[in-house]
């Protein structure tokens, strides 16, 4: 019987020049997949520069995580950037991470666009091929980390990159598998033992309870850990020692 | 008996969103080297996507000119920039660059810095090992474009770089062959047949004559053309046809 | 029988650092008001000093024109900034501007949103709310300009600010006294002669020649010029001198 | 016999965006002076809205804490800014921060440079004049706070603006009073017994022991306490009681 695994994937070098905001170097001995900032939301070059040996040395996987340009928002705030800018910006950050990755003796490896953008792409088919597009001046090859049946997968799928569905084992789901948006009561699933069984019951049984009290399917190769909050490395760190006490193999995705 | 070459490098790319600076393309038609703007003190991502399609289409060579973070000073503010800070900000912009050159099938295939930067590195060693420092993080075979005898070509001749000396025909000389500074009477050389005359001179004799009358030796194997002043581009195609029409050929450097 | 009267208003500084757009002296010779940009999305602070000097010492009324924070994207990009700190962030440009203002002896003496802002707040309330309280931190007396309609006038004039309204003789109008939108075919009414015309038929009679040909009542107290492109001042000088020509005053509204 | 009283200054408002450093609420509890930053090496408009919002409400006076424009070196980093620029972004970070001011019920109460600044203007003559300069634009009465001895208030002086000068009590004082560089060994006492023996020093009886033992006079109508590191609130705090339980009255300078 083959073991199940599952990627574990947070955000890093969140800071910007005198400011920190992620436990860089603890949440590195829990994920297997690095996000890191490129500079357009945070990270300045020595953080990534940073983060990147960092990474390589522990054999943690360096994903760019591409954002709109908005450091005074921190890459939160929708923009109607337009398909060519945005492009060319997504390309920029990949090229620019790329640098300290390949200096660390490793390489970006997957893409995953960051808060807004995030958000944007799971609708927005303009934006989403507009993130596509920036990939493949980067790469034909870079996988694209983000949510199951957004637009941004169907446009990387389209455009022949390979695609990385996400989960989040702190949030609350709906019955057509889609999540609860923040700000509704419920959205956000506190309880560190229920984190712990949801992300179990994804990577185990790729099911989660919805919302609803119902048992739906949430099919994703990573689920995606939150480190800037307090208490968040510690919560974290239990997902993954309760993934591996389940018999899960915590590894990056192929 | 060999034919002389000498290579012509300019700035180019110095936009920045709705803002322009240079005609990007009618340089393109005169220069053998475009030195790109890579977004510290001008250069948005759209513009350096384009630029790069525009010299690749024209065989013309790209180098990453490297910046201090300074948009609101274009570059031209000498900064005490830590050396950590720096090398890894030099990095990101050939990293950004390098995306876009490869894109369009061509490479970053040497770095200038630009502006205050660029004065700075001419005495100051450790800034200079710092510049040097982010290249190396990019390559290790990365060609410095530079001022002769700058702590940035001592710098990166010791690190093993190749490095290749420029030289202005619309700047008056010292006897010691270093640059009468800008602001004092004389420095620059306004008269169009006179600039043709110097470069002319520089490319075939490596010769030009100093401010005090006499004649000095100028080792460059790239001249410098500037524009981003009204008529600069009609002036620097002057200089193009003056060097051909003495029998010099325009190619980029080996 | 009382003449009637108009004011002309333009943007103005928006260069930044080393890069200018307008002509603002020249502008300054036509305008009898003032939209200053004020470093959100262009205009630096030496700048908006100098623009605040040159207009106040030929009597043109400043205004603050105020944008999202967004030098890269000029403030043409819409951006869901939440109403806190677009509120904080309108405040903060008057703030800045106020102080050149006063050391011309002069004073911020209205406040217009700029491109992706001015936009959204004809239709956002929330946004529309936000740069209403913005004004009100800075001042409870400030003129609001803007699209007559507009959320953004409804939401000024519920808060007790004066509302102008604007209106613009080189855009077509639906016969609803809407603007059609630009990208649509005969948006930006482009013979110079035209748009003089339609500027005194909407100063003159409050009336201009709708898209479908119908006339419809159109109530602004300004007119609106452009000052960014080739010609531009050009054709303002052309709709001042027709306005004066026809008996029409030019002045800021009162 | 009338009692001695000082003024205690700390540097608030210095998050930006998603990120935090200060803690403002604490720190406002024990200064009477607070330096709000004002956006251009941190600070964001939201920000300095609720620090003054706060500042005001508890009675404590708020000044602009002015800075070259450099978020990415939180202004720590030295930069060559021509004196017209550094005067007119001076002048407008102070007018950014005075709308907020006025609309908690206060105003700006006078100025302190920033970091690299405040560093540069204590030997730079023509960077000084260029700080005042903007200070005279924002108003004709506002202290300058400072380094006793500085460029900076000898120029403030010779232009009529009023001076405040500030020492600080966890830093070693050479012979000759002025500060031992950060850097040398014993440049911050630590200690926080000592750091409160030598306030107490420093505001009962204008003295301090210097590095070499030996007893020199300091002058200075303000202490400057620093907030940003882990556990400085509680020295700042302690420094505090152990002024007043001397007999010091902590209060703003007049």
């Amino acid at each position: 019987m083959t073991r199940v695994s599952i990627d574990l994937n947070a955000d890093l070098g969140e800071g910007f020049g005198r400011w920190t905001l992620t436990d860089d170097e603890q949440l590195l001995s829990v994920v297997t997949s690095a996000n890191v900032a490129c500079g357009f939301h945070a990270g300045d070059a020595a953080t990534m520069r940073r983060v990147c040996e960092l990474a390589a040395a522990r054999g943690v996987r360096i994903g760019a995580q591409v954002s709109y340009r908005d450091l005074a928002g921190f890459g939160r705030r929708s923009m109607d950037v337009p398909p060519a800018e945005l492009a060319a910006e997504v390309a920029y950050q990949i090229g620019a991470l790329e640098v300290f990755a390949r200096a660390a003796g490793s390489r970006v490896a997957y893409v995953k666009p960051h808060g807004a953008l995030y958000n944007r792409v799971v609708r927005d088919e303009e934006q989403a091929a507009a993130v596509v597009e920036g990939v493949l001046l980067a790469s034909a090859e870079l996988p694209v980390l983000g949510l199951p049946g957004s637009r941004l997968h169907e446009a990387a799928r389209k455009a022949g990159l390979p695609v990385v569905g996400e989960a989040f084992g702190d949030r609350a789901y709906r019955a057509d598998g889609t999540l609860l948006p923040r700000g509704q009561e419920g959205a956000v699933v506190t309880d560190p033992g229920e984190v712990v069984e949801r992300a179990v019951s994804m990577a185990r049984f790729g099911m989660v309870t919805a919302h609803c009290g119902e048992s739906v399917p949430v099919r994703a190769r990573s689920l995606c850990l939150h480190g800037d909050t307090p208490g968040a490395v510690g919560l974290a760190r239990r997902v993954r020692d309760g993934l591996e006490a389940s018999g899960v193999r915590v590894e990056a995705f192929a």
